[in-house]
């Protein structure tokens, strides 16, 4: 997991990265509650699936926000900048159906 | 958030909350390392959606562990039981396409 | 593509086959839309990628449906049948998150 | 579904128009091969089930087929264009997670 870097110079914006980390933490302490609900050895099976699925819902969320960020700030740039091979081929990686 | 619970009686099957309980540790410190990369101001877009996508599939597949066991231990013996009813409708709550 | 079959007698609910059947006649009419947009070469890829995840949505509605079916007249009897370890086996694979 | 349009110009290329097309001709074969299964009255509902997520996979490369070619030819270019507002709230009406 390596953190900025590159070379290329394109950062995630401030503000998006500020959401995405408060969102994060949350998704945190949802993972967090998870893991106290399963040291109960009378958990039900379809509560930690439903849990599962939240913290699911609410990463995608993260994801969104950093994608919109990312179309924003970098993808519709990337012809002027002549790196639109690189920027759609990282994108396609991410975004393809299986 | 509530722990097991709910007069059915009902549970997760110990090893799998145990192997479950590991992987969820697991995803939360991959969660934290995508905390500290977002303390970098240079952090990029991409790298960020890489490590949720991956967290994504760390999470997918304890659900997967969840969900066989829920199927083997409580599914298939529901019409014994007389509940199939309810386990049927929380399943398609959790599995249903959108 | 096989039909029916295999031997174990389980078979998909008569009104379910006909409603999946009456939704998959919809699709179809669908598909054959997007193709005739696909027809014209003025056609905005946006346009086409709204079909495209609109008849997804169709598709994984039949796959509810029959879901749904499949779960009440045959999991939920698994155990007394004898059959839970092909009857999950198969619900994985079908199921699983990749 | 209307087609084409939109007083932008901006249109699916051409080959990939014609390769979707292709793909799109053996989904609609795909889809009439499940409704002669759903013919069947004793097709089996594991049957369906596989076939409608072979024809998800199906329709799934064909979008994205569509999406790299937009990414490449519109959205990379949207800023110089000075629509990128639009391009990127289609994209992300599309590509959101929920």
């Amino acid at each position: 997991m390596e953190g900025g870097c590159c070379g290329h110079g394109l950062r995630l914006d401030g503000p998006v990265r500020d959401d995405a980390r408060r969102r994060l933490l949350s998704v945190k302490g949802h993972v967090e509650g998870i893991l106290r609900m399963l040291e109960d050895d009378t958990v039900y099976c379809v509560d930690v699936l439903k849990q599962l699925k939240a913290v699911d819902g609410a990463l995608g969320k993260v994801g969104n926000l950093v994608l919109q960020s990312h179309l924003r700030h970098h993808v519709v740039t990337a012809h002027e900048r002549g790196d639109e091979d690189r920027i759609v081929a990282e994108l396609m990686e991410i975004l393809k159906y299986r």
